[in-house]
């Protein structure tokens, strides 16, 4: 189990085979599993493998090739539809329209989809988490339906992987971890635990590639630009308005 | 592994034992392989293990028990204070002052509490979410000294389990999965997907100690209230302003 979470690669590329569906079933029953706000479970997957719509969540996810290659596509979501819906049925008045409700939901819609990404790990399946998803859930939302009260919030691409990718390195734990509080970090600190990274064969490849001067510039310049970033989230929250999880503003 | 989700409880009780140093760094660790968005491992986990700091947490936590009687607290926070000072020590301008940025560290952060309460679990800890989190944000962040771009999203505590509680049931998978697109529910559906739920001996009780006429009505009118879901909201949106997580509105 540990050596399953401490081995996880995100795979990229993967072969045709479909996903048996005793198998498919378990490791969804594995999210379904996972803690939840007053089990409300408060949030759905929606599990795709028809190939013409998995061709079209490929254009909305930036033509990552994987989306049409994997068997399967989950897109995660944030629900209070069937809550609300149950609530309306049974005499009580729904008050799941605003922030702090999509917010939990989300939450727990994370826990779900990391349960899942676990337990197909574990069964040798190969997956990759799509981040895609919060800058076109506008899109997404038509392509899949998905009426008001649900929102996506994370998508999970499970297939048997066709590559072997190494081990991604991670920055040391000092970097993550705080003792008791938060320890604020010092340009030394900083300077230390980003070394091993910012001076490795991979990052001067990297740089040459990108005729930056530094690494931080990839980032900043072209793999998440302030301009993305910002025009991102102003869609992201019009569309949580469209699917009334902004109304505690009225 | 499976296993070990499948039989996941959510534990409310805890014995006072420690939790190993070796084992505390393994789940840590576990938490830290997680995927994230382009590596940038944009989140930050305080761990609280001091009686002092846990009683002032106990108290923003709405006064549960086990956040005083575990070994370990655990808080999740979106964080881009690092990154950013990276990027700024590297001649590069940050641009994660902003919703999408805030969001995406979040999913991030829930992936990687996940993979701690699972490899927890299966070394026999227990663990408790804390949706409380998201109400008193505002003041963990004063307690826990988090500057600014760092955001609480989720808890954790975990220790050794003084309880067995039975596994909590589940609505049936049909409310939950969707294949190909959303199917939404018609009437008839949700009656039959809740039916067991509202009609066990243990909703008979809820609603007799609630004196409530439904289930739901349990819900609506006391545990998830329409006006702490709107307060809570404000809060939570301002506290992101405070931190900084706004700023695409300017």
């Amino acid at each position: 189990m540990t050596n399953t979470i401490l081995n996880h690669r995100t795979v990229r590329k993967y072969k045709p085979d479909e996903i048996p569906e005793s198998i498919l079933n378990e490791i969804l029953e594995a999210g379904i599993r996972g803690s939840n706000t007053g089990n409300m479970q408060a949030y759905s997957i929606i599990v795709t493998t028809n190939q013409d719509l998995k061709n079209k969540l490929w254009e909305l996810h930036f033509k990552q090739d994987m989306v049409k290659q994997a068997p399967v596509v989950m897109t995660f979501c944030s629900d209070f539809n069937r809550f609300n819906k149950w609530c309306v049925q049974n005499k009580a008045i729904p008050g799941y329209d605003n922030f702090l409700s999509f917010y939990t939901a989300s939450v727990d819609a994370v826990i779900a989809a990391q349960n899942v990404a676990v337990c197909a790990e574990s069964k040798g399946l190969g997956i990759c988490y799509l981040g895609t998803t919060n800058y076109t859930a506008d899109k997404i939302i038509k392509l899949l339906e998905l009426p008001q009260n649900v929102m996506p919030v994370t998508t999970l691409v499970v297939g048997y992987p066709d590559e072997n990718p190494l081990l991604t390195d991670r920055l040391p734990a000092a970097a993550v971890i705080h003792n008791e509080t938060y320890q604020d970090f010092s340009e030394e600190n900083i300077k230390k635990l980003y070394d091993k990274r910012d001076n490795s064969e991979e990052t001067k490849k990297i740089i040459k590639e990108n005729s930056t001067e530094t690494l931080a510039q990839v980032f900043t310049k072209y793999r998440y630009t302030k301009e993305n970033n910002v025009n991102f989230s102003k869609i992201f929250i019009d569309t949580l308005k469209n699917q009334l999880f902004m109304n505690h503003e009225k």
